[in-house]
């Protein structure tokens, strides 16, 4: 398997900061995949994921060992409220206290606990969904996001069209340690497409990455912050991908993309005034799927212990009904 | 592989149904794994399912077709406010609508959605965690129960400690399609460790259940749901196993069962006055993973279809920290 | 005090069950308060509840006695999930029996309880804010609707504004007891104009209806609910105002109104298809605060002994910053 | 009305900072109105509050200008996450978006919003119930805390037995406005019964203090952080009562106290080692209903210009079953 020749312009040169709206108008009309899967498509990128790409994915696995990419659940998390977003919060109906006391109303000795979870869907580990952003009132496939999305959630493209789908191979991009210091790359640091292929390159033969393939990237931001807190971890600056990802994610054809990082793109976004411009273009545009918030340390330790950068990975999201994205625990084996 | 002996004495005769107490005392004593595992344990038949056997499941896949076992998570549901469990509430935080307006404050066009969902973690298609249920105030290796769940949660076998280990073999005993009619077994049918035998044996070489495997038991009951509405889904009549299914259950040394109703064994219960024994036996003494809710229908058209019953599963639950139990996306892929 | 004339055509003559479309709009242009307290107004009706209002109606109280107008905020209400409305679920954080247990980590023996609850605004006793209900698209004052509610909650007329004013005089008129059988009225009965002024006659001098009052419709209707179950008491058949009151409500300058009941206006609607047609001209045309599900039983029983209609009220709205309607404990005193 | 003798011991030289055991032993000793109402109390304090006293209460009324003393319930609250206690959360289930593009499903022109709310009880302004508070295992009346509030809540003295009695004669002592600067006192800054008299004798006659009145103490701790930000108002550093004041609220027989800080008592304690230890003997001990988080400041300010001190005060929680304390709007006329 190997990548696309990448013939981009030179990213840098790309990108005008004082243009935001043209720079995405181009790359949408450039990445546009609307009508590649039919006016009723509510999969995206996922069409690229066939049977056959998941049944090769599934010989990836040798040795039989599982890694949780997904962050802990709990008040602990990186949220500060910021579009209502907030933690989980995590509630008990019953717990052993109840049971020992004996006051739960059960006969011969039953004792139950129970629990509740009240979170955003953008939380913690997710997927975002076909529905999540928009361009200029357009969502996936040309659709008028105010059709799709309303209150009563995602009535075309809801996260559970996606729940039994996201399973296959996945190639483990550690942009961290392939670019940064001690695994890290520093918040601001935009990576392009030619970092992408000179990592791909220095990974050497497993991390070829192609059409269905699930790409993770990891920035090294999430060990940072375990470190020495979260800081602006849900929204303020951090390592990403280039705006001039663009061209390349929609190539490549790709299943999907995550990264360990808030928000996928690089923060503060490249142009003067902007707000998530590459989500702009490759939600709608190209139909893709992303994960953000991801934990890709333990794997990316042995990825670089072994030396193999792909492997099955099976991230199903919690199929909630019209949701524009979803908590995910996603499950890679080696 | 092969299934073990079975020389359990017939089901029929050991329960009777005036003594719960002294069965499930018998049955505790019978099946206990307590200490097998050191003082420490939280994983409990997960020890069974091993890298090798993670490893092993992974060659299963042929075609690469993925099933999602989940029920969709909405307000559609089963539950009906019993013990305050509600169905799954999805409400938006930002809509289509809202981007489409222009309102949202962004800039260059961009527009978005979030949205967030409260839901017991016992609501729907799920894990029972370790913590879930208690034996006369002993939970899982014979703790205290009163240490162990307390109002800030599971704070010793909380569901996060199974989040990267659920991903292995998984067979579908088919007991709907195999001792029922129309694929569909009654309310009240208990399923006897001779009926399991009996699937085993009917479904081929496929089928055997050993140690490490993931047992998925259908019954027919969502089918029949779905069909005719839910009616008491949610903790009324229902198939499932018989409480003399415990010793088999510890025998063949499986990682988890699972099944598509409500409580996994069957209702009403078969002692004169009880609460679900078999729970009482397995989970606190055995430490066995149990799934509730599952889907499995459209698998066991495919098993039934193609003659085999043996598959890969991912099945990893949302880590929500300290949770006795969790929402799962469980993924079959053959 | 008195009330006014009344003088509206007959109430049955008016409704033609056929042209809802055309009532409301006759309605609507009858009653429309409009620009009546300039552009800006949030709080329609309740600029006719005056300092002067208020302070006449604390010269009501007598003996002190007073009366909570609530029904209990638990999961034992009447909700039945219909438009996401559920019973308000309470559940603990913290509970005697961790405090008991001595695990809170609290020094020299303090122990606490804390708990949370989640509950739809619309759920239990309420009242409808100005942002609840439009016609057409326009909201209270003639607002585009798309500009006072969005995803963020009511801008403009948001309940907070309502929070310090509902305070005053109030008059129950008791329909249950003056027009039913045993206290109730029947499940669709339409109490018209005739009917509230048979009322205020029958019930004497203290029973007088006018500007800034605040207005009881005492139904019977919870009461039958609590000894028969609670049945459509969320949605299905009730007793209640008809349509034919739009005009009396406006007249009246009544500050506020509520009910017995989920919905305050007879229930199945008088048009042939209908919803709630009354809400449509009251709220967003009158500027009316219509409260629902209020319990007046007790209240009534106490006025029916000691024949005073009128009392001292508060019923001041939980601020919940841009609700559309929000939880509130009545309090009534005599 | 006048105010009982104080013949306190000096407040400064009672409180040992090494032995906050000793010293609450003693104050509950003191304090204790275990059994004064009986075993089966569920009201403490508010005992006190009779018919007759309220009906003297409502006489105060003069100009009917009336006060809400609630903050804001919305996200920019001061809660940053500690034991769970997280701000308000407001969420849209249908707005004024979904009316206008007129895809409700409604009839005739009609259209709706609807909301939620998520909150701790605990979150803003709030009525700590009898069941919040427990003093070596024991709730108020001397009950076992563990029969008291389980995980299904406060099963003996829940919120909802106040749910009518809480409206009466307050009292609003401006200790920010008498004892500090710019009307505001510094944080640690602990009020002692001295304080109170004095404050209540510069106040002047109306400002008295005895049986069955609510007592409200304004610090200005609320306005400073209106001012500078919420800092560490939701537990750090805070002017409050003094722990010297135990006998004072018990001797003066109030039926309430509320204050504008969040916890009612200075922070830091005033002992070594210490949470709360105020909490500790009023709410189990004495049984007093106490408020935290009130904004009294446009209520001082009023009460500073004309003079008068003492109102009509309405504060009824919502009745949420079983809670151990509840949101209120507590609404003052003058």
């Amino acid at each position: 398997m190997r990548t696309h020749d990448h013939d981009e312009p030179a990213a840098a040169g790309l990108v005008d900061p004082a243009r935001p709206e043209q720079a995405i108008e181009e790359a949408a009309a450039a990445c546009s995949n609307w009508g590649r899967w039919g006016d009723d498509d509510a999969l995206g990128t996922l069409n690229f994921l066939t049977d056959d790409k998941r049944a090769m994915g599934a010989r990836l696995v040798r040795r039989g060992v599982s890694f949780s990419l997904a962050q802990p659940f709990d008040m602990n998390g990186p949220q500060t409220g910021w579009r209502r977003r907030t933690n989980p919060v995590h509630t008990m109906l019953d717990t052993g206290l109840d049971a020992a006391r004996g006051a739960q109303g059960f006969p011969h000795g039953f004792g139950g606990a129970d629990d509740v979870v009240r979170m955003p869907l953008q939380c913690s580990t997710q997927w975002d969904g076909l529905g999540h952003i928009f361009d200029h009132g357009r969502a996936w496939n040309g659709r008028d996001a105010a059709d799709v999305v309303t209150s009563e959630g995602d009535r075309v493209t809801g996260i559970e069209k996606a729940a039994d789908l996201i399973a296959g191979r996945a190639v483990l991009l550690d942009a961290g340690r392939a670019l940064g210091r001690d695994g890290e790359l520093p918040d601001g640091f935009a990576i392009t497409p030619d970092h992408l292929e000179t990592i791909i390159a220095a990974q050497g033969g497993t991390a070829g990455v192609g059409r269905g393939d699930i790409v993770l990237v990891r920035t090294g931001q999430l060990a940072r912050a375990r470190r020495d807190g979260w800081g602006g971890y849900a929204g303020g600056p951090a390592p990403g991908l280039s705006f001039t990802c663009a061209r390349w994610l929609h190539r490549t054809e790709i299943a999907a993309i995550a990264t360990d990082t808030w928000g996928f793109e690089v923060r503060p976004n490249e142009f003067d005034h902007a707000f998530q411009p590459l989500h702009q273009v490759v939600i709608p545009h190209i139909g893709l799927f992303v994960g953000e918030m991801w934990d890709l340390d333990a794997l990316a330790a042995d990825c670089a212990a072994d030396g193999r950068y792909e492997f099955w990975l099976t991230a199903a999201p919690i199929p909630v009904t019209g949701a524009v994205g979803a908590p995910v625990n996603p499950i890679a084996v080696k």
